[in-house]
């Protein structure tokens, strides 16, 4: 089996950095298979890159390296981390991103050293490709590092119950189609009120006529806020963190 | 040889839906070579991802899988297509994106059951990722689903011809640098209206002066009108639809 | 190995014609590794790709060919050139975006003839890309054209030493994050005067404050002036060319 390494980073491609990186790990590991993820997480959002890195992780094959560098600590004292979880190997900042893998049994992290030649602004390619490579040709992931403990975690905020039997949650992230997508789970179903509307929670997008608002459990699982055919988010100007309160269906 | 696969979506890649599908790819088939086209289709455009894959289906190697999610009906009654065509194979929604495939001879189509567990909005990584994996391994066509007999499909608009003789048609696409390409065919010259300004069919941008509008045959043999060191469509106010006409060089 | 061949140009994706290289690409070389380094270049922007190609042309493996393809003049009497340089293999048009490799000791060039039925606005499908495809199979250079023995040279400008003492240079780039990287040279440290500024060279963006400005040696050994957490550039207004004074350290 060839080495997969993915990669996601803040970057973007047009000032070379991710070129730089990609040159580091195949002229380590020539025979490895890149696959970009994504290069347009927005610089330094931690949030919307724990988010995907979230969704993703566990979806490639086993022995797969996540390379992800968004890291608006670099050059800081945050350690950089190698982590094992579930089959799966991430090299990343300690700065959140990769809680998700860190929040599965068993997950294992060690702190990576920072060579003295290590430019402090991009541990990307002097840190984090090196890591990397070293676990795409099969070193252990001992042999990089020192057992990091107490890695940071971030978590999705949870919702909570209001006394009126509600739930209140928010909004944790906006997709390219306007999709805003909520903490809240709805496995029964219900309504879903935002930014001063109620819409039911429906099944598709096309039980909802052209320009409609509606409420669907995402990809995810989360119940999301959507607009047939239209920008839900910039329709009901929401943002990051905006409230969204689920009604049960009444019985 | 390994397998091909290639990925068109609107999907852009901050968001973690096209990570998702390139990890259900890659652990059915881990051999697979998975080949980006874009994921900046603007949301929605059909006729922008059809364009593009006019472009490129034929150009790969037979036996290459090309997966196309542009999608906004995903969830309702429209089918999820597996064509076949020419000796390649192409996945998506059956909404007139595979349209250039299937219009060559000798193509075929089956409609793609849907999976309870599919989530509705998200046929891309339950649906149509899986149904590449199988052709990608060597699954025959019927095998994944009942043959589909009149598949919708768009066409470009054709031009026509006026009573003067010349020829009217339209902008059909806008590129990153701003030319706008029409339905208009030219194999011996003329000029072009368009916007109010009339032009000369030249062979290369070089032949007009920095700043200077022209017009040229493209890449894909259609007339287009570009500026010199500009952008053609934002000098000229032009959008998708302008009416351009053409006329014969004089004899 | 896998024959590895990079891609870089200011096509975007959208418009298909990226994909149409990979097919030509990979209809010529089955088996080759396409590795996509970027297509956000600015369009027309030679000078933004010239300096990424400095940044990653020798990173990669020896054998890597490199396909490049920022290219104003196409079509024009600008010859397309193939470059041997360092063991690596360079693909793209004379007009100074390969110079990083013709810089190199040792680096020959050839000029690549241009087929009749080329398409004058698309050298990248049509000239380079089957270029590069000859080259990753492991053609020599000098059976893909005949030699040029004096291509365009570019040079990031020189900084000059003022007398004062102080060296005064100017910026050359800005990246995604907003740090504006000047042709500086500073491995004594010192301060920097931009915009009517003055900031101390430090190490890390974590010796600022978050807000506050700062100069650094960035990652490519050049002084850049940053800002921690924000965007340097758009804070001082500053753009390519915009001049910057480096002082030494007092004694």
């Amino acid at each position: 089996m060839r080495p997969l390494i993915t990669l996601l980073t803040d970057f973007g491609t047009a000032d070379g950095y991710v070129a730089e990186m990609k040159g580091v790990l195949l002229s380590a590991v020539p025979e490895a298979s890149i696959v970009d993820l994504s290069h347009e997480i927005p610089p330094q959002d931690v949030e919307c890159a724990r988010l995907a890195v979230a969704r993703y992780w566990r979806r490639f094959p086993p022995g797969t390296v996540h390379l992800i560098v968004v890291d608006p600590g670099v050059g800081s004292a945050r350690a950089p981390l190698a982590v094992s979880s579930d089959g799966r190997f991430l090299v990343g900042p300690d700065n959140g991103v990769l809680s998700p893998s860190l929040l599965a049994g068993g997950s294992r992290a060690v702190a990576l050293p920072v060579p003295a030649s290590a430019a402090p602004t991009f541990h990307g390619r002097d840190v984090f490709a090196p890591a990397a490579a070293q676990l795409a040709i099969g070193a252990p992931l001992d042999a990089l590092g020192t057992a990091l403990l107490e890695p940071v975690i971030r978590r999705t905020p949870e919702a909570r119950r209001a006394t009126d039997g509600s739930v209140i949650g928010e909004i944790i992230a906006i997709d390219r189609f306007g999709n805003a997508i909520s903490n809240l789970i709805a496995p029964r179903g219900g309504r879903v009120e935002i930014a001063g509307r109620s819409m039911p929670i429906v099944r598709t997008y096309a039980e909802a006529a052209v320009g409609d608002l509606l409420a669907l459990v995402g990809s995810s699982g989360f119940v999301e806020v959507a607009q047939r055919d239209g920008h839900a988010a910039r329709t009901l100007g929401l943002t990051r963190g905006a409230p969204v309160t689920l009604r049960a269906a009444r019985a």
